[in-house]
């Protein structure tokens, strides 16, 4: 067996064959045939320059890669038994097509610093055209939803017990900024993946003055050293952090949007398109959607602690425990588009619905504005705070709501409050109280609004 | 979409395509096909024992799934789109084939108590079967090995430091007692997953009393209280924390054996069937089968935190978050077991050089015997100690081996050295001193492999 | 100073004061000093079976060591700059009040299999004292409740939307279910922790026939291996696994009593002792006590990963490494036993509202009883769900309840249906069919409590 | 109790003591007593801006809180049972120290955004004045060994088998590389960080138009929502992963240098202020410090699990669970700095063996110099690199080394071998081969050398 494997000259036993399935990647690094083929030919252009290959050889070798490459795209790429990886496939194929030349392909070039090319560009690939653009796309739609509904208020929970009203657009706008610096986190993940690595070798470096680095669109410069750069999967552990961390995020907006569309809350209705039903309760919608989004959390950070563990204390340079790097990748990958696909398509079609929203709103949520009330009348806030605690206190032993204590009640807690007390119970007021930036007034929301579009605006060029 | 799915009847709208791949596991779950179909016969019996069914129609049910069971396994089975899931897969070709009698067998039965059956008959069936034979076969090498190169003795080490010699067969048995202890914790985990929860409906019971839980194999019995019975996944959290162990295990038995098959070290040679080579360097012989077991450590810790994580705070009963246990179920399964069998593999086949590993002990490792010398003479230990680090220190000066100090040297020291401290440094002899039940001497090795005998041939009753 | 260390003999530089801050154990291992203690007194007793020690020494020995004891038991004790750990400490305590015969004390001996004997020693006296008996008493205020309030019924969910109706003290007990559960994984990793590793030496074993363990109550047995035996810590992960459980399963019950007990349920009251307020909203009281208890599982999840982490991969027997097991471990011990005591005076002094439980019930969660009515009057399961899922369709439809469909609707979807379907509607009568064991009906209910008390029981004795 | 809370005004019944304590931070908080004041003497100041505050009263509290300051400082203050945690610690104490004008400082603050702002400030300082220098320290060091000792050669290693030649000055480099890294990754943590969530109130915002935001140094401007702010722990998650990164890279240093210091290895030698010895065995000298740095990467990504697991599925806005974010917080930055600093010790005292590295290269390492050869004779590199192999098992075969090898066994492989076959056998012109930037070769090195003072350079500006 081991003749037809890339190294096989020195060995003379077979590998046991549930090694050989072990041992191969191919089943999961096949994704990276595209990236595998990119840098071969940036790297025969370069053998060129280093006087290894003949123009005529390097030309046939893009011809070669060019076949492969189309193999690959419409599914017709077989791969033999001796297939230990993409780079040994694909060189095997390349070889039955062009012959000769390509046996001279490898020349200073290790699978180590060569998978590391391939990850690191696809990497760049998957985070641009795929993770990005999804995740702006569930921002646009939040802040979407957060300008055009911006007269909805509902109340605003911390503990889950209701505590000052809120807009529902500023809740919505809420999980935008979690979403924001997930991208920012990414595009500085991104830049420290956008490094070379090809021209490491083995572990040593490459004897034949690689310099063809550039054309692989490796935008933050090569590596500074080869011995961590076949080993570094730094941008690998960064990228599953990213990802974990958005699982975290979108798992705070399932769990919340779980409780909105319970019976008990009611705020919001999901669409039927991410809704099923129970095989045995005829009555029962369930929001599967959001759940799947909540538990794929666990797998994210699942996917994080592998990777981290598998570097922990290995020696220097490259071991083969590294290629555990690749399956969760992929899967975190794939799992995080369809989360953030699946969000957006939650939030784009859900139905919310106002008057629930308000109903839920109760005057003991204006609890700090009669504290803010008697500050405005000279009473130091912390005093404040303890008369509106008694006020509630009262309504509570009174067994009515705040709002229907009478002048007579407040004034046997305080003296400072005037008749006008009565008027306080309104919750657009409350809300538009909170004008700061970053708060939940009108005015506020809409320069959130516009800051985010901004910014969406300033990504997308 | 909806109304061929098992919960159509109050949906309008169809699902995003998108939402339908999210969703669905059979994919995944027709790996629990065998488990569904028996769960499903013995439900069939049960509903004939409620009045719910004749005997006549279970005989159809029984010869249809008994159908359907040839289709799985002859690899037939065609997928519908509407099949979620396998129990809605079965039912579904059940209908196909048999008629009628299929729309009742889901009769007071939901798919949480059946899933929760299924995964638990599988998880039962799979370390019966498979990974608890695996690890006995891998216990029994490393027993028969340790039996018949006790002749070996060898550096024992702490802090990666020559502590003491220790007999080769000790440092294998020292895994046997590791894996010894993964099979009582799976047997453990076993009894606990062999509980029944079918009969617990969707979360509330069964109203028409299901009886046939014994004919399942459920040998601890039936679940308390169906609430818990349905959401319930300790079992699986149980076996991924055996798991990981048995991971972290043979990721330390995989570092020794780098280490040991290091040019530095030389004391053991891979066989070829379990070693690869380098693309680039062409005289690499590689140890990647033991890379790539300590490297799946990571793996199988990274699904058991995300079960663990799955679970933490859901609300009560079944949330769909839980169907994320499988995927990593199933790949714990499949990895711990691919472990298990290579580590077999390895150890079964690899040579070890008795000359290199006696090469490798040196006298400065009989210092605590130097030092039991003088306690032997009445010395109290703590001074013996000071004495022997002193002799240590001594030949440190001095530029030679500890037994190479002359006997004026040692009195030196202290004057308790008689002139047969210079007989002292003889390894067999040390190793021969540590003769208790557990210790590295000839006996107790001996005792220790009969000890692993007698228990293996218990488990295999 | 490192000639005042156990260690010193052969050093001649002295330690880096960073380094032994970096280095010692001592605050935190000093927790361990009643198992360091009793480890010393019979291994005193062992020597002088091996005639190393006097009966004379022994006995000054003994003295010593319970003098020690009453300086930890009062406060009183002193550590110096060189005690390391608690061994150390502990030995040159003894000397200062002992003198002579605390030199042979260590004979034999190494902190290496004293450690490990103290950590299980610790945990079995941990479990058994403490962990245990504060599940039981949780338990037992769970069964307790279950047991008094069996007339509440409530919603039951799944996915959080109302499924069917349970008792109260069905849901209660599902709890119970769970930390029994607990109860048996612990009393499991007891059993493997009770195994005594003393005797093994720093690796190799003992020398001079150690023959004491029967003594300090390891009821297990001995180790069978004294290489795996003094860096085993597979018990202090099991531990670390069954807590990290603890804290899953007590994290779904915060979930669900916060959710309980807040406005839109409003199920639950909590007991002002267990409620914070707001520095800021003077209406607030939050379930801080549940908030934290669900938090904690992330720090005992956390632990266990460090655990598993820390083993990855470390060359045979004793490395410094381990010395990360205890922190973990003592952290963990602390914040489960004060979560599970903290849930027990949660669960004991909470208030539930019966007629909110009552009021939260609603027709449609019948739906399930409406078909099977059908199948009573022979309509099979599937036909009779969708017809099922046409009434609730038909009564959004009308917006209306489902018991609010006159019998002539119900009769559009269904011939099958007779008058009697107007009488369907009492959420008692629905509970009463789950009567089979582990069901929510009032007997099935009885018989769990019944079940658990008999458990407890036996647990207790 | 709770009328001396902030928040006691509606609460009649005391806390149970144990939830007191369970409850309470100030144990742990208390070490952000320096942010927490800075924090409130701001906000004193922008009170004044916003009409609530006199310039007398605010100069009040500014005496008051440099009074409190300088009773942490001199580790005078008195905690009083009733301080939950810093901030009504610090309140609290103002309030006797000047009386009313404390009682109107928390106008429109929460301590929900008072924490939040505390913990970014602390970490913004950790990193700045702690962990930032002290890497770059470390980097400095293992730079200006590497720049000295450049004429080391020694084996490099993949998978733990020798592989081509490198120097010890590359191989130091290669961990400088990799702590570059997360020297970037900390300053993107720290400017994400740099973000003021002052004036974001309990969640909804501030409604007296607090401006004092730029005095606090938040370099990176204000959080965009509030709702999102009070409960946005993404930064302390992300220094968690950054720590986490850093112990793993440590953890390879460590097992690098634990193998370079075994006696089969025996490359280095540790200074004795970072090893210990044995209690038992007087010979010993172990690597403690490198073991404990390899072990702590458990604690640190154990610290990350946990965070990220307390944040999952959290309903929007704060939740107490967020308190446990800052024991881990505050223990990781511990360790982290721990562990640098003692790499820093460790790598800047050991001493290096140069004749024992070269002892340990040995020809066979050349073999890709051998198929390098060929290559640069016309023969494409897939040939030469089996035609290598074919030479190394022909010395195998011969029981020679590579080197031993005639010319006359050189052409039974292939005639393209010449005379000066036979002189290809210099470590340090193969090693010279490697000359682009990132490899091995003398100018590299000198090169990397440069690059990274150029860049400590720029950093500490």
């Amino acid at each position: 067996v081991s003749e037809s494997k890339l190294w096989g000259g020195r060995f003379t036993g077979g590998l046991d064959p549930l090694m050989q399935a072990f041992n191969d990647s191919l089943s999961f690094d096949k994704r990276m045939w595209r990236q595998d083929l990119r840098g071969s030919r940036a790297y025969a252009t370069a053998l060129v320059g280093a006087g290894l290959l003949t123009e005529a050889e390097a030309s046939e070798l893009h011809r070669g890669l060019d076949l492969v490459a189309a193999e690959w795209q419409s599914g017709s790429f077989v791969p033999a038994p001796s297939d230990e990886d993409i780079h040994t496939a694909n060189e095997r194929r390349l070889k039955e097509l062009v012959g000769a030349p390509a046996a001279k392909l490898h020349t200073g070039r290790s699978r180590n610093d060569q998978v590391a090319t391939d990850i690191r560009l696809w990497l760049m690939d998957y985070l641009s055209d795929e993770l990005l653009p999804q995740l702006r796309r569930l921002i646009n739609t939040l802040v979407s939803r957060a300008e055009s509904e911006t007269g909805v208020l509902m109340p605003g929970y911390t503990h889950l017990q209701r505590a000052q009203p809120v807009r529902w657009s500023h809740w919505l706008l809420s999980y935008a900024s979690m979403l924001r610096r997930d991208c920012q986190r990414l595009a500085d993940c991104r830049a420290r993946t956008a490094v070379c690595p090809l021209g490491s070798g083995a572990l040593a470096g490459n004897p034949f003055g690689w310099t063809g680095r550039h054309a692989l669109g490796f935008t933050s410069g090569v590596t500074w050293n080869s011995l961590d750069a076949v080993a570094d999967r730094d941008f690998a552990s960064e990228f599953q952090f990213a990802a974990a961390m958005i699982g975290n995020h979108l798992s705070r907006l399932a769990e919340d949007l779980i409780l909105f569309c319970s019976k008990e809350f009611g705020f919001v209705t999901l669409s039927d398109a991410y809704s099923t039903g129970s095989s045995l309760m005829p009555q029962k919608k369930n929001a599967d959607s959001l759940e799947l989004i909540r538990g794929k959390t666990g797998r994210l950070c699942g996917h994080l602690v592998s990777l981290l563990m598998v570097q922990k204390s290995l020696p220097s340079a490259f071991n083969k425990d590294l290629q555990e790097d690749k399956e969760g990748l992929f899967d975190s990958a794939d799992t995080v588009s369809a989360v953030v696909r699946i969000a957006d398509g939650v939030v784009a079609t859900l139905t919310v619905h106002p008057e629930a929203c308000a109903g839920a709103l109760s005057c003991d949520m204006l609890a700090t504005d009669l504290a803010y009330y008697l500050v405005r009348r000279g009473v130091p806030f912390r005093e404040a705070h303890a008369a509106s605690g008694r006020c509630v206190a009262l309504a509570e032993a009174k067994a009515c709501q705040l709002h229907q204590l009478t002048f007579e009640d407040f004034r046997t807690v305080s003296e400072k409050f005037g008749e006008d007390v009565t008027q306080l119970w309104d919750f657009e007021t409350s809300v538009e109280q909170y004008g700061a930036f970053g708060g939940t007034a009108l005015e506020s929301v809409r320069q959130q609004v516009a800051a985010f579009r901004r910014w969406l605006g300033d990504e997308q060029k």
